[in-house]
């Protein structure tokens, strides 16, 4: 239960928080990797971080938020809203940014693990939902608000279901089948994307 | 260790042997259900079947084999190929039985707990996948190969990207964004799908 944050150090204390806070971030996406969200424990995260359990407990009160808050950032991270001026360069600049981020290693392994805690205690699955989506429902709300007053797409045009279109397919290539994108794969689904939203 | 199937009666041993099987099976369910794969055992599948470990461990060499099993069989069982004699009439039919099988408590949270082991074990994922698509990439398949001999679709239309398509955004909506089926979604996919694959 030691902390290593010093006590009589006002100035720099806020430096070596930081410091604390970074450790913590990365042993959580160390732990992720080699054990999972289920096996993982607070106790294992600090020890990978160099730190007590405290210093943990004091940032975050539990696991799930601990995950949230660092799935959250990284989500809002991977989701810069491409502005190309058009429906079909705006649908194609959003997956190119979505395929990357499904690719990295954070999302393949701590995505799976969240939709799993999200399938089994559904009150929290609202939490994990808006860690995974808000950017993304964000990026492509104003996609479709864009594309109706240029006329690309019909007054009344669901986000919702935009969203589904755009990024269903993208997420069930690389999350579920799992055989990686053969080349033009993001060119055609772009295109498929537009003419499913058109249809 | 105690195994209920008794040695010494050969006329009812099937039976029983069949009824321990399927008590195993259930169990299975119940147990994913309850604690999810990671922290499922052979031992507490027993327990809850009401047979010794030995009874497991000779039908299945292992927690995941028996899993694959199960869900290979409930995946097959789930996806009778609709044949209607037209593309829209095929996918609508295809979407219909998919969306009752996602929705599924079994496919629910048997499901993503199979994508967390293959985010995590390589070397079972095929297995994984497997279990999970192969049902569904036969009847894409046949699908595709009807509507490009009726000219519904062009030449060398690709399967997997079709699968992609039809099923992608479904399993998005119901396995990530979780807000359910709005009224007509599944017609309104259908329409979507066919355009997708038309573009």
């Amino acid at each position: 239960m030691t902390d290593p944050t010093p006590r009589r150090a006002p100035a720099g204390a806020a430096v070596l928080r930081e410091d604390v806070t970074e450790a913590i971030r990365a042993a959580v996406f160390e732990e992720l990797a080699a054990v999972g969200f289920a096996r993982m424990s607070i106790e294992g995260i600090a020890r990978r971080a160099g730190v007590g359990k405290t210093a943990v407990y004091r940032r975050w009160k539990s696991k799930l938020s601990l995950v949230l808050d660092l799935v959250g950032a990284f989500a809002a991270q991977g989701m810069p809203a491409p502005v190309t001026g058009s429906l079909d360069g705006d649908v194609r600049a959003l997956l190119e940014v979505a395929s990357g981020a499904l690719r990295h290693p954070v999302a393949s392994q701590v995505i799976p693990d969240l939709l799993v805690e999200a399938a089994r205690h559904p009150e929290i699955a609202e939490a994990v939902t808006a860690a995974l989506l808000d950017g993304q429902r964000g990026v492509v709300t104003r996609i479709v608000r864009e594309a109706v007053a240029r006329g690309e797409l019909p007054e009344g045009t669901d986000p919702g279901r935009a969203l589904d279109l755009i990024v269903g397919p993208l997420y069930w290539r690389l999350a579920v089948v799992r055989t990686g994108l053969p080349p033009g794969y993001v060119d055609d689904l772009a295109r498929s994307a537009v003419a499913a939203l058109r249809a």
